[in-house]
């Protein structure tokens, strides 16, 4: 099978992510940070060394200030639902996901002011934009690091200056390219980051987390057991308990651990190399297939290793389904829980098919699948049939 | 070693729990009911196993209405925080867990009114006093079905019967029953029940989950993308999806899975009769311990395989670290993240050391537990100065 699905969650993953998890369940099965046996302090160091190794990779000087979560979603949900307030304006893009769009019309319908700056046909923002969209009671930016549709890349940097000048907070959605690309925290102002465990990190489902600046405190999503200070009638006041109520995934963040450890050897560097050769060679063999169009920019360097594409007159579902069924390629056609981003493309009543590459994936996939799309486009428009609202693929 | 921390999180795990993470995620790596392709819709198969074991354990019906989270703390958060509206009242008791009182102390800061019914020394609640506490305002009983410090068994089928004929919803923290009792929800008219997946159904850590009554309608704690209905700005109305944003844990669902299996071929009344041997032969052993004080009830058939202990004059966090250290024995020593319960048992103070017995666990270890604990008894109570707080063991 060739798995093209590496926007949802990269897969295969490499062999000691699973040697760790297998560890872990097997010799250090206790509940970090609870008990105060042997087996559970080393439960608890399998979960501190993810931490230590989230924070070399985003240069976070204090691990502590990662909290983890079950996923993305809950690390945007505590940024977003912890920082807004009712009558906080917030500045987002077009360009989101579900996991921000969605939060932010809950706080809506309670006061708090959302501006949605329109992006570019190609997904691409305009900071200016952005800068004239600040108000008085602008607290805070909500933006992706790269659109999950067509990995279209934000400003960060850019975007982390404006925050800056106009002491605003920065949160950032690094779902398509934490462990892709450098994400220097600091450097980029980045006030809260959150990021998945199970996509470019390598880990496994279940894991994600976020980042939050030191000084800076949110209100908590979920109260709980600690491990330490339970006689407090509240949270304690300490990281990263504070955010992480309940037991932690120690089995899946031993093998995040294992997977940032791949990643950091590897080398970001190399692996967005690796992925963007692999882009840049789906992207040259795309223009010679008849009627497939390319949404996103036209430049590598503007882009994640994500590609979303239509073929004229044919289905996106029905053909999303094709090449799962005939050519056995695993890719993600419907609206990629983002609504949004798919009407700027104006791409919402359509959808698109979307490839996205993991450091896994070999040359000859991207020509087999090209080949693939190829004779695709060659079949007649009649056989493609409109597929029912089918999944959407986050 | 022995490791009798089962209460915090059981292990060993059956192997085929492992065996079955390990097929999902060297051979089903992909994003459970996100996209189309076969590799997803096989692990969306993997997820659903996990939910139809879990129905048919619990009698539900409809496996739609169990929904996936972290763990059982997150699973009561959402069920507290999404039922309770300021100005309700709902009674709880006084032997809680912080994953409880925590949420509950918050939402008493946004005018939920709350009682907390005194139990008796040994942890037990009277029915008459849940009763007589019920007001106008009522709309909730929240209790858990065995306390995780002593084991106490709350009168879980009669405390449904109060709630049915008073009209209140029952939330059920099932944290140390789930898989060790016979948990049949309709019959104990239980409307939210909360569970860990990583206990008593031998999963990995990293599951948990709230089983919604039909009917009931919570407030989500989490909006995302659900790879379904991603055209709505809310969170559709469809269940599970409604309370699942985000990518689940799969490969942690699929262990879950196989946990399951194993609970239901075994059956729980012979797990439960099992592990209840043990308790009997640790509590016999206990009586002959000099300075040995069990807390909870006399009657085994009022117990969960869960027991609290000190050794007069001597500091309950000492001891427990005499036991791992010495006695290569895991257990928890502390306030186990349940302040109240140590309150009404009168040890807020010195604390308690816990034994908490599983499946795995062999009549032999209880005998060398009680021989290290007669041995402990015996040193003088000069060695045992005070820890410094230690973490609580949930």
């Amino acid at each position: 099978m060739i798995y093209f699905d590496n926007a949802a969650t990269t897969w295969p993953k490499p062999p000691e992510v699973w040697q760790a998890m297998e560890h872990c369940i097997k010799s250090v099965g206790a509940n970090p940070g609870r008990s105060g046996h042997r087996m559970a302090l080393q439960a608890g160091r399998l979960v501190d060394e993810a931490r230590e190794q989230l924070s070399l990779l985003f240069n976070i000087s204090n691990p502590d200030r990662i909290v983890f979560t079950l996923n993305a979603t809950e690390a945007l949900n505590l940024a977003i639902k912890g920082l807004l307030k009712p009558g906080d304006h917030v500045i987002t893009s077009s360009m989101e996901h579900n996991a921000v769009t969605r939060p932010l019309h809950l706080l809506q319908g309670k006061g708090v002011e959302v501006t949605k700056v329109a992006c570019a046909g190609d997904g691409s923002i305009r900071v200016t934009d952005i800068n004239s969209a600040v108000k008085q009671n602008t607290v805070a930016i909500i933006i992706t690091h790269a659109s999950n549709v067509t990995g279209t890349l934000m400003p960060l940097a850019e975007i982390g200056q404006l925050a800056k000048r106009k002491k605003l907070r920065l949160i950032v959605d690094a779902a398509q390219t934490a462990g892709v690309f450098n994400l220097d925290v600091p450097f980029m102002n980045i006030h809260l980051l959150a990021f998945p465990g199970h996509k470019g990190l390598y880990g496994p489902t279940g894991t994600g987390g976020l980042y939050l600046v030191d000084g800076l405190e949110l209100e908590t999503l979920k109260e709980g057991g600690t491990g330490s200070m339970s006689h407090l009638p509240d949270l304690p006041d300490l990281l990263p308990e504070r955010y992480e109520s309940g037991t932690l995934n120690a089995v899946g963040l031993s093998g995040l651990a294992a997977g940032l450890k791949f990643v950091r050897n590897e080398g970001t560097e190399k692996i967005r190399q690796y992925e963007m050769n692999l882009t840049s060679r789906f992207l040259a063999g795309a223009k010679k297939v008849k009627g497939l169009k390319v949404y996103g920019p036209e430049e590598l360097y503007e882009r994640a290793p994500v590609v979303a594409f239509s073929l004229a007159g044919k289905n996106s579902g029905r053909v999303g389904m094709l090449l799962d069924q005939e050519y056995n390629i695993a890719c993600r056609a419907g609206l990629h829980c983002a609504p949004d981003a798919h009407k700027t493309l104006g791409t919402f009543e359509n959808k698109l098919v979307r490839f996205s590459f993991s450091y896994f994936n070999k040359e000859e996939e991207i020509d087999s699948a090209i080949l693939a799309l190829t004779e695709i486009a060659a079949l007649p428009n009649e056989r493609f049939y409109e597929v029912k609202d089918s999944p959407c693929g986050c």
